[in-house]
């Protein structure tokens, strides 16, 4: 029976519509544990930052009245009166003619409205000469002028760095609301497949996706479930299956999904409850077999058993999901401008994905060139691709030297 | 006095000079836990990957030459003699005139050099008829054409994601050497500066730096000692310091280097022990006051007390540190090009960084805006930039329209 497959876009239509909305909770965390997590609500400062007028500089409080009209030649002259010490209100008053000295952070005190700086005085006496004169505000942070109180300093699904982490301190919260990490579970199928460490048996391979996939959950924001290996007999993966939907929020497998005899997982898929299978095989190269399941309301990717492919359609079909769950923005991944080095052919019908490694030409302009082998087998192929570029299916081709959008698996600099 | 102030390259150059040559030591870490982690060693393959000829599809193994000239009208005949499976290495032998059912990822067995797929054949009685011809090698991976046996397949330094995980797995590794995680020391100083989440006082202000430079720590791959805040006394401090030096390869500290009465920081760090302060203030805006030192063989950064112009600092001088400690490749920060929106100005003789904000413009352009308010002492301002613009302190200006690089903070996608 000729069934048509579905489109990528399809399949992630179909796909989005079997996210559970909602997040998947909060976790209420201490500051100094939020770096890289997703906001779960939006933050309003309780206080202006600063919470008082400050000088940005050391030197006199002054009015700035006072000073008009001073330069080098005819200095004004001020008395001092006390000193202002961060971290305490002044109780002094600067009225006219006076000055207070003044420490950078420490409040303004009353009367005085700018600052100047201590080069630009010189101590005479018990007063100062002042030798230019200062505007009004003149090296003052006002209250406020940093965050205004009642602001909305961060919006809920933002991830938190360095800089909103010093937001928050800012505004004065040690606790803060973000989404609880999405639990993923992976694990690998088939007889052939064997643990990284154990002793290589003739005819078996290592184990290559329980542990790149596990690392890209981890990349994309997600915690995951290593559940290692399962043996391509139908029981052993519905264990593996009822294992990991136990214990996970999504489930990731490679291997199993193609048409051979020994490929179980869509029947075991299909037999474990309803929806089940709702995407089997999109029209994608590669990754063409992945199939995706719902059992218990989670969903279940089965991954090709290619190394590359399936990190490459974790990123297409997968990421999106922990992403979504994670409460994280919709943030586009990271894609460059460069052309295309030698002409690139899509498979007849299927959206094509070609791994790329970006070089710079004389010009400096990015060039994507193919890596070398076209193998889906290789892990080698993703490790050396800075990135890939995708080609529609109604394509004819990309011809060499047309402009490309190349999608990084991290950060390129060349 | 006056003593000229060091430019940013000279900072750089003696700071360089002090870091500790050799690593801080390795970890041997499960590949679970490998994530992130910047490789200590080269990895040599001890196997070829595969480590036999493999299917690539399911179908039927032959030899190529007894396809030759099959087709839809004249398909060739083939005994089937057997069947293999992925996981064990094929007995039998593929004769001339015979084939062997093979799955994806089975050995190819002894006799035969490619695999036609199932959908080019079909079953008849005892055999099959191939109604496509075969070239050698088609739908075989050759034992070997992904790693082959002592291949340098990783190299040290480089930071391990998804795909470096997964080929370390695929060559069997189930632990990896792995640099030490630098561990950097940060607390804040400053009679002013009260822990989040406690009552401010009138005066006070909530710490603000040591939160969002351990965060900083952590982004660029070092792991924060979290230290709080110490007062501005002299003893205090050194105490603040004594303990971070006890536990940290780094120091970093931010508040008290300015030039007032309560900035005692640098005369504190003078006196630690040999060779003390070897940077006093740097030709940038902003972080002009910026201490550097180095006591017990080890680099103490007084950064400015500025939310914004720590994090600068951090980034300009700190994080080139970290980053070699902790033994990664020189990869250099992410830049984009971009127009300037309005005409930039530097301070005077110093290398002057504006934050901006990106934007597109109608041909798609990037626009770097400098974000509105220039107060280096608001977390904010860095907060909303997307990254900075360096201007060169001999530049009179950079004019709108002019194409500037943007340093981003993190990926930036509008």
């Amino acid at each position: 029976m000729f069934r048509r497959l579905l489109t990528l876009d399809e399949a992630r239509q179909i796909i989005g519509q079997h996210v559970p909305t909602g997040s998947l909770g909060v976790d209420v965390v201490p500051l100094l544990r939020a770096f890289g997590r997703v906001l779960a609500e939006d933050v309003v400062a309780g206080l202006d930052v600063p919470s008082f007028d400050r000088s940005t500089v050391d030197g006199y409080a002054v009015r700035a009245e006072d000073t008009f009209g001073a330069d080098e030649n005819k200095p004004v002259k001020l008395r001092v009166c006390g000193m202002a010490s961060a971290g305490r209100m002044p109780k002094m008053v600067v009225r006219s003619g006076r000055a207070v000295e003044i420490v950078t952070g420490a409040p303004i005190p009353e009367g005085a409205d700018a600052v100047v700086m201590f080069e630009e005085t010189e101590v005479d006496n018990e007063g100062i000469l002042v030798r230019s004169a200062a505007f009004a505000g003149e090296n003052v942070m006002e209250a406020g002028s940093d965050i205004r109180r009642d602001e909305t300093v961060l919006r809920e699904g933002v991830v938190l760095g360095s800089s909103e982490v010093g937001v928050l301190a800012a505004v004065g919260l040690a606790k803060v609301k973000v989404f609880a990490v999405p639990r993923v579970a992976v694990f690998s199928t088939g007889g052939e497949v064997t643990k990284p460490g154990r002793r290589l048996l003739p005819g078996k391979v290592y184990d290559t996706n329980a542990y790149s996939l596990s690392a890209a959950v981890e990349e994309c924001g997600g915690r995951p479930v290593f559940l290692g290996v399962s043996s391509d007999r139908a029981s052993e993966i519905e264990g593996a299956l009822r294992r990991a939907l136990a214990c996970a929020d999504v489930v990731v497998t490679s291997g199993g999904v193609s048409v051979g005899p020994k490929d179980l997982m869509p029947k075991v898929l299909g037999s474990l409850g309803k929806p089940g299978v709702i995407v089997c095989g999109v029209a994608i190269k590669p990754g063409k077999p992945v199939t995706v399941a719902v059992i218990e309301g989670k969903l279940v990717f089965s991954l090709p058993g290619h190394p590359t492919s399936a990190l490459l359609v974790f990123r297409l079909l997968v990421e999106p999901v922990i992403r979504g769950l994670a409460g994280r923005e919709a943030d586009e991944p990271l894609v460059v401008k460069a052309s295309a080095d030698v002409r690139m052919f899509p498979a007849k019908g299927r959206r094509t994905f070609v791994m790329v490694r970006l070089k710079r030409d004389k010009l400096n302009g990015l060039v994507a060139e193919p890596v070398p082998t076209g193998l889906s087998g290789a892990i080698t192929t993703v490790a050396r691709a800075d990135g890939f570029v995708e080609i529609a299916e109604n394509v004819q081709f990309v011809d060499a030297g047309e402009e490309v959008a190349v999608r990084l698996f991290k950060n390129f600099v060349g």
